[in-house]
């Protein structure tokens, strides 16, 4: 078999959450060693302990989650707001830090951030949410530049509408809610979890090494 | 064998040309069905012709191409720049429209635009050709949301610094000019063409169904 | 009296349509010299003719304008496809042709076009006309670029949803279809003429000097 | 005299820092009532002190600073990172939070983020700087489609290569580095404070009301 990551090592942060349970999947069909990490990484020396011990890196998921607090700017309370930061934010800088030197060093490397269309169309009640991916975003678009010279690819996507245990979960599903929302999606429906992955894949693929600092909207057509 | 084009027909046009050698023989690798197409496409009717002779297009790849006009604004003649949506944008349009209707009938379908990133990204000497490339990018950001809902995907790529025969042929590689012009690029490096026919291929396989109307740069780090 | 254009000669084209009355209005009350052009620009010759005749020019705004032919892209003859361009975009080369060289000579200069966010955001119907708007964005973001170390000024708007008798006429406010439209704009209302001038005023001032290659949305909030 | 900003009350932040002075100034010739605020906005109940100390506030300018800590992403610390979000974004929601329900029970208002370009074009060494920037682009994207519908307007820009004592002070005119970059920049030179004031005004004046929810860059053609 030659799969598109035969002989990878990957890690999927969040396994449990978000894109992690498709995107382990599909990886280990296509041959990676896939190490599904379930700590939580907003805790001191989390994300340091975790690439510390994952040995070879080829490649870094940042599968990063937190539930999405809906809520208007102005009731959006500074508990919540810090909270999505250091579910976001704060350990994709951690993780990037200790994983880039390897990564460097060996001239060859992927990180792909799993990142959110909210970042790229506003809507309401997700002031706090989409600027904390809006941060992720711009953090892939410079360090992407940086790491590029050394054949090291930074990529995000930026999706909505996917089905995912966090965000689209099975109870949603079918609900009427959902339905009015769709409306406002081209594609007019969700994405499966599946679907969304192969992008992810294809971003960790030698095929994509002239890409980097890129963000990559996956949204049924409704970010164009 | 189980290619991602497995019994897909698809539709090369200007096969001789910019993209057209390395999608054709990635995409045989992957199973389809290519039709290579080499006639001038500005002429009346031979859009027309096209579609109407290859039966069943699953997928069509707009690969138009001229070589670029390098002047200043001021210095592009009424002719050139007329020649340059006559190559690029005009038959862009006679394509979609004689394709669409099978597509949309069978509820089927992928259409992938080969652009280009000097719509994306402005310099000295490219305002004909980025802006027809530009036209390009806007006709699929609207055709892509219009085919969505019944499951066609229309996408483009915006791509620069990749090896091909019209814009960074064999001759150009290891010059002084190009090598300097390598210094602004990230990667440091021109895509091979094999490499970002892969981008193309993605956009063209099933895994790629829920996204319609999107521009994807591919670049090495010179557009972020 | 201190107008932000004393003493400035703008020539506006297409002076009874689109933004044209608005912005004339406007600019004159800001001390300019207004030249409202109304021959049809689609002529051979006739954007020479213009430019010539209008000896200084300091500041052109190219209000270019076509009734939008909405219909799907594969209803879209190439009649129309082509006479979209031939109002939008082959005037604008040609008039950019003719102006520039004494702006550049005098090192000082603006060209302002009025564009549309049909361009920005894919929709239904607007493929001909978004993508003929493309062209005009994507050639402003090259000949902004070319233009700007000569303290020359290239810049376009992407507007939608403001008062105008070419595309939001008097006929149409207050229509059940208008206002069901007006659901998707945050803002919750058009525009009007002069408020969406004054965006076009600021881009023609002293003020906007360091700002060249830029598209500026206009959109009430439809468009992030 | 006829000020753009006559009768208005505008809070600027960090009024000795960044845009601060320039926009103080510009705003007072304009007839504003400008309250400069100096306090140190990353102190808990600062941002809120401000606002309710500070009474009806027509317009905020969010101009928040921090030396830009330029490293490589992998030798940027914990400590380095969260101190440029506790200055840069942290406190913008504070302050939105604060002073937006005045502003929706009024049905007008303005907040202005002074934002930069480092969130829109990668570059080395600014990851963290960047990334927070990128934070409060996505935050205003957000908050401004909330706010439009109440006639309060959330715009940001995304400047650089401004004059200004935090980013490009008197001390770095005139050297070789600051000449070097700017042969990236088709202006050829750095903007005036006061020009790039100019901008954040348009977006703080009665003209500016349809616009809300977008990202204006501000970069001599730097980013287009």
């Amino acid at each position: 078999m030659s799969g598109k990551l035969q002989a990878k090592r990957a890690v999927v942060t969040q396994a449990d959450d978000f894109m992690g349970p498709a995107i382990a999947a599909l990886f280990r069909e296509e041959g990676a060693f896939v190490l599904e990490d379930r700590r939580d990484l907003t805790r001191p020396g989390a994300c340091e302990a975790l690439i510390a011990g994952a040995g070879k890196v080829d490649i870094l998921v940042a599968n990063l989650a937190i539930p999405n607090p809906r809520a208007r700017a102005e009731e959006t309370t500074d508990a919540q707001f810090s909270a999505v930061y250091e579910a976001l934010v704060f350990p994709l800088h951690r993780l990037t830090k200790a994983v880039l030197p390897q990564m460097l060093a060996r001239g060859a490397g992927k990180i792909v951030v799993v990142g959110s269309a909210s970042a790229l169309r506003g809507t309401e009640n997700r002031s706090c949410y989409g600027s904390a991916r809006g941060a992720q975003h711009a953090y892939v678009r410079n360090v992407g530049v940086e790491a590029a010279p050394h054949n090291v690819q930074v990529n995000a996507t930026g999706q909505i509408f996917v089905e995912n245990p966090t965000y689209f979960p099975p109870e949603m599903i079918g609900t009427p809610e959902l339905a009015a929302r769709l409306k406002e999606v081209p594609a007019g429906r969700l994405s499966t979890a599946r679907e969304a992955a192969s992008l992810i894949l294809f971003l960790c693929s030698p095929e994509s090494d002239f890409i980097s600092g890129q963000i990559f909207p996956y949204a049924g057509g409704w970010v164009v």
